[in-house]
């Protein structure tokens, strides 16, 4: 097992990677001081792993409650946070309870900001089971739920007190699921690291075919890189939006397919092209370089053109998200392999002709 | 106009104290990076003061937007928060907009939790406009909405930038408001500051009929004796918790009633002569001086006895409290007069005792 740390002061975490440590009870044990514990997961990971999780927490002297949700992105609203208040209410869990977030990035969030706002605030650990949670969405602080108007509009920052990451349950995660979390793991490659892309174009089949080992550097990698980036810029007004790489477009597909047709991952991936040629068309990027980009994520198995769209419907979903944010449309884009940077200051002309090329 | 500061770090802020600054544009402007603000405010605020404080909004730049909810604890639940969202998502409102909680403690508590979770998190301004906001609610940070199962179950600490208290509002609260505010401005008194305590035994009929100076006064040294407590202890884990004088028998005052019945100002000054009673049962506090608790409340025109639920249901209202939040009850009680302490050795019978003689 490897451990590292998120430093943010008096709020500061341990991540700890390894292989078989979902029920090392002493990585629980330290966040127990009332005994009280609640496991929120769903109904896809509760037979997997909602047992052993909870023999290691009873096995570190907790009584543990649990909220078994439905599967999906649908869970992420209001009405799956009133089951898991209701159950820690029924559960007198009061404001030292710790709650477990077992799942994914739907639950992680979920789970979090449930944990956010319980009692203006009570502990919170992170077990992501999904590749995706394991190396972005269970580091940083971010939670959220839905709102009908838009993805992650309600929601807080708060920290975990630890994050505990066992890639053996990557095991069990559907194929392409696995390759929806390699899109991300790319994204803090491609952003932020050349040697780690290089490493990744070594090592991409040993990740898809789930070797322990590839899996476990690719996952410790990625959230040192992130741990950097949040320790730098907890609130993400400056460094860390730079991991949203491939996201404006990727938000823009997202939303234009309807949400869970195309995973967070795939879209990410074909958003990366769009936002590989514009770093090209703003003078940035190689040509060769936006080729780099397209056959990485294409050995991953990922998408690397767009849905079906039409580049104006596209734009217009892009200019929508802008409207709700408020303030022009600001882009991550390459200024090397490894090396993201925020632009505000380029064309829609460039952004269409981005798209166009990308959809080739 | 007077000013002093809540030290919280890079979170510290002005409370601004005065008559007739209710639309002094200068305190609103600096908050204003975006031009783009969201009053939330009720039926009974509305046609008195939002049209000023949108004249002030506007006259700063600002392009404004305004949710009415309804007066009244009732409104203190997610579908509030619903209506809120939904008119910041029309006005496009993005992460730079302001939220102005402009009312009492209920739209306090909402709008300041509606800014606390807002795309996690937007800046807030405290507009209070009754005698329990302006030296209670408005400072401090808490924020939260009510559960089925319990008061203030779901919420956050989010600090306002500033908080803008002007009581000539005051000119326009009902008689029993103004009364439940003054158990407020007695309880900063009694816990933690004998002068204060002697202030009020000479001003209680100044501002009883509302003169300004009076108010103004009252107002500022709660405020700052409320910023003091907050500085030391923002999440309530220490001194905070002696501003809850009174509170442990007045929620069960509130509870036992039905919320409403009775106010919360009423519920603590009853709450503070059980309190006091206690006291003195526990050895600390001489009899005289629970006469001097009791009068002072009896001059402001609260209540000094709890309503007839009878001693076994107040106590069991009490446990059930208890339960909830896990752990021993805890009593704040009075040393002195001007010194509140935590103690949680306490026997039932004292507890009964301190009931039973409060009623006399």
């Amino acid at each position: 097992m490897e451990s590292l740390r998120v430093a943010l002061g008096e709020r500061s975490y341990p991540i700890h990677v390894g292989s078989g440590i979902l029920d090392a009870t002493a990585l629980y044990a330290p966040h127990l001081p009332a005994g009280s514990a609640a496991v929120v997961t769903n109904q896809v990971v509760a037979p997997l792993y909602l047992p052993r999780v909870k023999k290691a927490l009873e096995a570190a002297g907790a009584r543990v409650a649990q909220v078994v949700l439905e599967d999906g992105e649908q869970s992420k609203r209001w009405t799956s946070l009133e089951r898991v208040f209701d159950a820690l209410l029924a559960a007198r869990c009061g404001r030292d309870t710790l709650i477990v977030a077992l799942g994914g990035g739907v639950i992680g969030d979920l789970a979090g900001f449930a944990a956010a706002i319980y009692q203006r605030g009570v502990a919170l650990l992170q077990v992501p089971t999904t590749l995706l949670a394991q190396v972005d969405s269970s580091v940083g602080g971010k939670t959220a739920i839905n709102h009908v108007q838009g993805k992650n509009m309600l929601g807080a920052f708060h920290q975990p007190r630890a994050v505990i990451t066992d890639v053996a349950t990557l095991d069990t995660l559907p194929e392409r699921e696995l390759r929806a979390g390699l899109a991300e793991v790319i994204k803090h490659a491609l952003a932020l690291d050349l040697p780690f892309v290089e490493w990744l174009e070594k090592s991409i089949d040993s990740l898809l075919a789930r070797e322990r080992s590839a899996l476990v550097y690719a996952v410790r990698r990625c959230c040192e890189l992130k741990a950097g980036v949040v320790a730098a810029d907890e609130r993400e007004s400056g460094v860390r939006s730079l991991l949203n790489f491939g996201h404006t477009f990727g938000h823009a597909i997202e939303a234009g397919t309807g949400y869970g047709a195309w995973l967070h991952g795939e879209a990410i991936a074909a958003g990366m092209v769009m936002a590989a040629e514009l770093s090209a068309r703003a003078g940035l990027l190689a040509a060769a370089d936006v080729h780099r980009v397209r056959s990485l994520l294409s050995r991953a198995g990922l998408p690397v053109t767009g849905p079906a769209l039409g580049t104006e419907r596209l734009l217009e979903l892009m200019a929508l998200d802008k409207k709700v944010a408020r303030g022009r449309t600001r882009f991550v884009l390459l200024e090397a392999i490894g090396r993201a940077a925020l632009r505000a200051d380029l064309e829609e002309r460039q952004v269409r002709e981005a798209i166009v090329a990308a959809a080739q």
